[in-house]
């Protein structure tokens, strides 16, 4: 069922917009706001927004006439993402408690959503407990990566988090050992076996940013003949994935 | 250097494509021929294009028009494979003795041209000795799958097969024990090692064909927690060659 004032990802008009920003701010991935847009609606909807972790673009009325055509925006739309994001601490609050194994998975700025959708397929095969995205700069599960997915982000729990670092370190509180995938690493990931409780940390192609990689536990490499410097994202994920669930399996 | 009558993937003209068919056939992916093409070089163009297992798709004048706009192509077009295709006894002429282990992959029918970029990529990181594309109902080496190979294919031998279950017979007559990837497959992928030399047949997201598990020595399949019915066909692939390569690396 289509909710009004949506079409397809977008949400637009003033009031509309509030809304969703006061009931399920989650779910809104990035606001775009005219340029024009007059006080104090603009005040008003930028701090949401950024209480919310939410990105704002600012564009010309022009744009918004052909981002969401035949609509009266009112100068304000809103990409609104079809699947509801958890929190990081409602997510956490489910956790179940040591020593259960437990796979979480952290996109460190995945872009492209035919590799989030193959990376979300793999994180339920292999029974992640949740798929970690942070809202700025990285693919957020809209429509073709729903599709991409094959229905799985609706069934793995994705969760939006704000700054990388806060949760690669929150997580290690709860016992998580981090490990990170980079061709940096000098161990191999095959080089002995990864821990029960494990969140496993993915950048782009070009591996993980400084960032990620100062707060992570362990830094690991897929070992690679060839003269190729990486894997497509979705398959190194899959493959750290794969590496946490192969054990599992085999001994369960 | 751009070819002569080439534009992008494309070849067009009845000398330029009947030479393209003379000098190099495997670089010929698909032929579209108006219907109104003339005898006798429409007789001539398709016999010349069954002799080398090329698709021949009929259309209208217009759509010629448009697939190579401003090309005098009279009434003849040529999809080009940037990449040269070796044909399978030039690929097996190259092939070691054994007993050196040795992966070579095929794919049944891989569609999607992103999916097969990163198989690619996979492949040349496995050190895969080649990878064996079946030249109908396929994706083939085009220009955006050099992209998503992030060059790869320039590197990784791409063989072009005319008859999936013949190129597993004789790759079993050299030794090759052919593993398949399934869902059906009874016993897991990571249950027992994979042979040394071993031919790892992937099919599409469904699975692979039916002609296809009948040849192969083996079904086995990934295993999977959760609701979805398969995994990226891409990430697929790569965990069965990762499984491969996994065990020779640690021993190497």
């Amino acid at each position: 069922m289509r909710k009004p004032f949506e079409v397809g990802d977008l949400c637009f008009g003033r009031h509309p917009v509030l809304d969703l920003l006061r009931a399920d701010p989650k779910r809104c991935l990035k606001l775009y706001l005219s340029r024009s847009a007059e006080e104090p609606f603009r005040r008003r909807v930028i701090a949401m927004a950024k209480g919310g972790g939410i990105p704002v673009q600012y564009v010309e009325m022009s744009f918004l006439d052909r981002l969401a055509p035949l609509s009266v925006h009112q100068g304000v739309v809103a990409r609104v993402a079809p699947v509801t994001l958890l929190d990081f601490w409602e997510f956490v609050e489910d956790i179940p408690p040591s020593p259960e194994p437990l796979l979480v998975v952290l996109l460190d700025h995945v872009k492209d959503p035919q590799n989030l959708g193959a990376i979300v397929r793999t994180a339920e095969a292999c029974g992640a407990a949740g798929l970690l995205l942070p809202k700025r700069r990285a693919a957020l599960p809209t429509g073709s990566v729903v599709k991409a997915s094959a229905g799985a982000v609706f069934r793995v729990p994705i969760v939006s988090i704000v700054n990388v670092a806060r949760a690669i370190g929150d997580l290690q509180e709860l016992g998580f050992f981090s490990v990170g995938l980079d061709a940096a690493g000098e161990r191999s990931l095959f080089a002995g076996s990864l821990p029960e409780r494990l969140l496993l940390v993915i950048g782009e192609e070009s591996g993980l940013s400084r960032l990620a990689k100062e707060h992570c536990d362990e830094i690991r490499k897929i070992p690679m003949r060839g003269k190729g410097e990486s894997l497509n994202v979705s398959v190194a994920a899959s493959i750290g994935m794969y590496e946490w669930f192969r054990a599992r399996e085999s001994t369960s």
